[in-house]
């Protein structure tokens, strides 16, 4: 189906299926609930064009209803060919009338006019604000919709990766608009990176090869919130960790942390199954591909398809099979066998189903509060990236421990005067 | 024994087996020794006044002694009259020339005695550089040695605590010369304050109650990177861990860590052991000892005593009663009993040896470190509390991870020029 | 399809899928490959008919294709209804020629009918060995085929829930052959039980439901090997654990595990997420279900779907509707929802792909073994429940281990002399 | 101070401090508190004559004082040289009026003779139980007072080298009475030997070296309970754990617990810290002595100083020199150091204080019962190592639970009847 104002997407009739899975997600998103309700009363985004570039799923879909619900007219194209959820985008399309651009494995010139699609929402008429996760919206806008730069007040960028991405365009001077940095708010980045994808990647491993993870050893590649997250999920299931790192500090945090820390080069013989989340190219390269057993598993969990680098093994490969759906065999001219999972596109949307609910409510409230934020401020900014502020990421972890039911303490008046004051001390 | 020049100390005599532990400390300490190494060498404290005040422990003789061979001339009082090693103390005046002002259990008035005979070098002279733990050398030099405050260059500072008093003072426009904030090293908060802090704090209690940890709740009050590694240990230890907290983002990340999260009112009721790690005052106050159970433990592992409020819990008791060196149990007028563990004193010195050398290798480090970069900045600095330099912090995770045998990996040209990059993205 | 000889499945064209995941399982059981290789060789079974009731996956396709390869005459039904893979059913008929009667969902009515078909090889004329999960294919043999009893030599029985109604039978003198407890077995209950359900319970509930385990409350009624193994894993994903106990030793040990212990009435009101796995019934009952929070999810990881109530439930019940697949929410009258997945039936196999392969490698090898032995030993045997002998046990571990590639230790004869000795002592 | 009647001990004047601390071990104590309390009122031991042959700590303090006030005649002797407590000896001796022959550091002439003392209660006259700990009194008995060996109707051994040499006597037919392993009973074992030679083992390492174990590599020799205990503890410190085994089966679990296994030779090579907890002799012996790095520490968590060969690192030795209490450096003549600790004797005991009270409550609790069902029913018991019965380790727990105050369900009718049942079974 595919049409440039109600949506391009793979089949209509899975929208029921989408809207109940949407409506199960919502269960867990208790804080994009509450914004979203109060968006439906104050309508801060009354009128205003928003395109967003995500992973379209059931939490995703959440996030854009309360954006519509605040008033903002959104148009939504997947950040990732194998990410969409078929189901999903049909029932944002079919029911609630929101244009979604977006077919599970979709190839690369169809992935870009998706994108294309969700900028302009008329001819010639780009978004106000923009939603990316990845950069890759953003990128495409500064490279080849010069023409409608002007018109947009402001973006967020959900992802690492995108954030890198955008510090170079800000360093080059190239950066158009003022983007806030949600991976940035401690709300996203420590729970949505390391609870998330911590869960997420060892789910999407295990569905992808129902192989017990006790016992095994398990390489990390980087250590920043994601790489934790993995390290302490895997090690939570029985597996010994290794952890590789470029980063002095954070190499001897994962040492103190109880895995043991050695170059990619040396793990590569050691390792079972291997997980990049770096944020980085061709993290696992030839060398390493010399040095592992015959049946080693290769899975990325970083934004892009490029941390392990597939060019380089495919030289080295005779044949490929699939074993499983996401679990594919290369056969190596010396005879060893590598498994690659998800053709190294990020794990745990390729194989599972991306980030629990629950960490995502607290991003995308972010993103909501956000854009929010942006709405109201945006005249006053600069282009540039921005840091979340900080009573937004508070206001999240309030809305959210409200919603598991935890109650927490408040300064006393004294303790708080004491937090100020300097005199006191060793009395 | 007492000598303005040559230090006052409890006995002389126990200075070889001060040597001998200053000496065991050393092997865990491979950066300071590296630097001492360096220093002696190059001497860029070459006659540079410092006063420094910290827990008289073989740690600390050893970061004294990579300053002495760097040149300088120091004096040493200590930072908390409990934390003192007489042995150290000893050891440091009596074999390695430090004058040194520290006796275990001193009272009040010679603890603050003792800090004034650290701050002047000489009658009227005083220091060009100061060290200090929990702010409480700074704050008498600005309180009362107003004289000697243009003579200083800059100083540095250990603590969470110090560094919240002196970023009052900062604000207030009272602090007279530029301080690093040593506390807020990478390599100082990441592995001192979680590491450190969180095995010594469990390894004092332990010494002082020899009571088996696994099925007890143990309640951490404060989640900061104190509290994040007592819960850590303590969990580790097979207890039940509750956390209290007052900032929201911190609450929700103990709750994600797998512990339970609520206020102190209703956590007294469930602890059997209570450790504070907040920098706050009255963090434990008369509601929470109304609900505590009879046997219930108590235990401050900040900085000052005063986050349990014994205030209020000595208006609440009947009797005293030692039962074991540095655990005395008060006998409240309703006949309940709590246990008191080092008198509210920090546990980890109090009742254990501090933190392990080679934590505190990392922060001595980057004491060692600051202070030469101080010593050469200082012209060019102004007064206020300044962030330990990335250089500095890398440094010295560097010649950690040297000393412990770890290689990592380095980004290629190609990795590094992908981070800098924007232009890729999914291709 | 249905046919008496060739077996009865669901669908033929699904026999390539069937034997490409079993293959791939076959790459994580090098134990039973071994033993494979070596029945094929020695032919230990040889013309032996054996009747098998087991899980219809992968895993036990290996193990039947071992039998096979030893000369055995093996029948194959489902041990649940819910648990068949549908293409290795296929797979197994298809390719390769072993009659197998179990289709996904089967009606109550047709499971025990092709229990029946498996168990009688040709009219009247039963199996001289038998291989069960959960006793029904022994109970139904002992209750309706009496007729066919004596023929049988021995037997083997995987599960703790069948160990428990074999031992009662022995008890009533009413088995009527020896049999194996599988279950036993050292490398059975410690890695299968505990790593293989531990892991894959968890598994289940996250494909069910997606949702994020970190903060959630997880309450775990039964602490044998399955429990611990279902506790520790939920742990390591953060989650805060309580279990319920009627033993008290067991729910002592859990305690000092670092879990919360209380009566379910009591943490039923705590639970986020409810799982039983204790092998006996209504374990979830009632008053359970009255204190419960709307939204509470019940799982069962027990054998038999008898250990949550459903029954009680649904007399509580005023609508019930599927959200995904596996989960269905019952609203309750007094207006909360319990979310049920997979009907209370065993989650890891009804939601997720049941054991993995590597343990259920161990287990079947048991298996294997213990058959072996039967046909060799029958004779000697009398009817009753046996455990795993010593030797089998051991020979499985180190199979295990070389195929990990890990070596170990041996006793040197001067320590063996030792532990046989007792004059030596504190010298 | 030394008399046949009253005692041999260290010093008199530190009963006072052992009083102190025998009650504060008491508060851990409230299983072996109960049963005081019920044999005060009962008297089941009047007038028996108990040698006792265990480490004189306050634990075992309360134990005794259990049995006096049992109506038993008490003699005690200690079971190690290193591990008496000399304050509690001599509150046994001058408060408690209990015969006791045991002082730090005892050479071995003295241990024996004083093992002597304990089995005589008058000249000719022996004891009719006896509790053993290591099994060096029952072998003394057996092996120098035959003469008494007549008049004994029974005994205890607590620990695991004692089972295994009271086994090795009764395979020789030598064993001259029943005796109770209560080693072998569930709330021994799965306690004691884990959670409390867990804990206490890492204590005393701690308490030794005050070295910090996150980010070191522990090797811990031998995966029985002990085993598991200090590899969950090192792990739960942030140490990297390798196991070294030679029994196929637990080094299958270790595995599968997330350790590494290899063999000491191997280990040798890569550990900080090494333990052996396995019962036999020169489990680490010198061609893992000749890989270990200098600098690696050497502990023995094991009953015996025989499980590092000491003899064969003493012939490669040039120098021994004390670096702080309980720590020895030796200087090898290649120029190494390895660090010994406790001279290789029971870290635990020798460099902390032995478990924590509250496991030795459960230990004892059993020692107490097993002696109770002994005076009650030796007349029909043959020589030979008995179990302790179900039912006094069901009782233990059960008042074990009661005293943390933790509630546990209980089977209904229907439920027991269920797993009485063979006849239900799939529905």
């Amino acid at each position: 189906m595919s049409d440039a104002t109600a949506g391009e997407i793979a089949d209509r009739g899975l929208a029921a299926e989408g809207v109940r899975r949407i409506e199960w997600a919502a269960r867990e998103m208790p804080v994009v609930a509450q914004i979203r309700e109060r968006f439906a009363a104050e309508r801060p985004l009354e009128g205003l064009r928003v395109s967003t570039c995500a992973h379209v799923t059931t939490e995703t879909a959440n996030l854009v209803l309360a954006l519509r619900d605040g008033g903002a007219e959104t148009r939504l194209a997947a950040s990732n060919p194998l990410s969409t959820q078929d189901d999903v985008a049909a029932a944002l399309v079919a029911e609630y009338g929101v244009p979604t651009f977006a077919i599970k494995g979709e190839d690369h010139a169809t992935y870009f006019r998706h994108l294309d699609l969700a900028i302009e929402h008329a001819p010639g008429v780009g978004p106000q604000l923009t939603i990316d996760d990845g950069a890759d919206l953003t990128a495409l806008l500064h490279r080849e919709r010069r023409d409608l730069l002007d018109g947009v007040a402001g973006g967020t960028e959900e992802t690492t990766t995108g954030v890198i991405r955008l510090r170079a365009m800000a360093d080059d001077g190239a950066l158009g608009y003022p983007i806030v940095a949600v991976n940035e708010a401690e709300t996203k980045r420590f729970f949505d990176n390391r609870y998330g994808t911590g869960q997420s990647t060892l789910d999407g491993i295990i569905r992808a090869t129902n192989i017990l993870l006790a016992g095994k050893t398990v390489v990390v590649c980087g250590y920043g919130w994601c790489g934790r997250g993995i390290a302490m999920r895997a090690q939570g299931h029985g597996a010994h960790v290794i952890v590789t790192e470029v980063q002095p500090t954070r190499a001897l945090e994962a040492m103190l942390d109880g895995y043991r820390v050695m170059p990619i080069a040396e793990a590569a013989s050691e390792g079972d199954i291997f997980v990049t989340a770096t944020g980085d190219i061709n993290v696992i390269d030839r060398p390493a591909f010399d040095a592992m057993r015959s049946g080693a598993i290769l899975a990325n969990s970083g934004h892009f398809d490029a941390e392990i680098n597939l060019e380089a093994l495919e030289a080295m490969t005779e044949a490929r099979r699939e074993l499983r759906p996401f679990v594919e065999a290369w056969t190596l001219s010396d005879g060893r066998q590598l498994v690659v999972l998800a053709e190294g596109r990020l794990i745990n949307l390729g194989a599972a189903e991306g980030h629990p609910a629950s960490v995502m409510d607290m991003s995308f409230a972010n993103q909501a509060l956000c854009l929010e934020y942006l709405a109201g401020r945006h005249a006053s900014l600069e282009a540039g990236v921005y840091d979340v502020p900080r009573e937004i990421d508070e206001e999240v972890a309030r809305l959210k421990l409200a919603a598991m039911g935890v109650a927490i303490d408040e300064l006393t008046e004294e303790q708080e005067r004491y937090l100020r004051s300097w005199e006191q001390g060793t009395a």
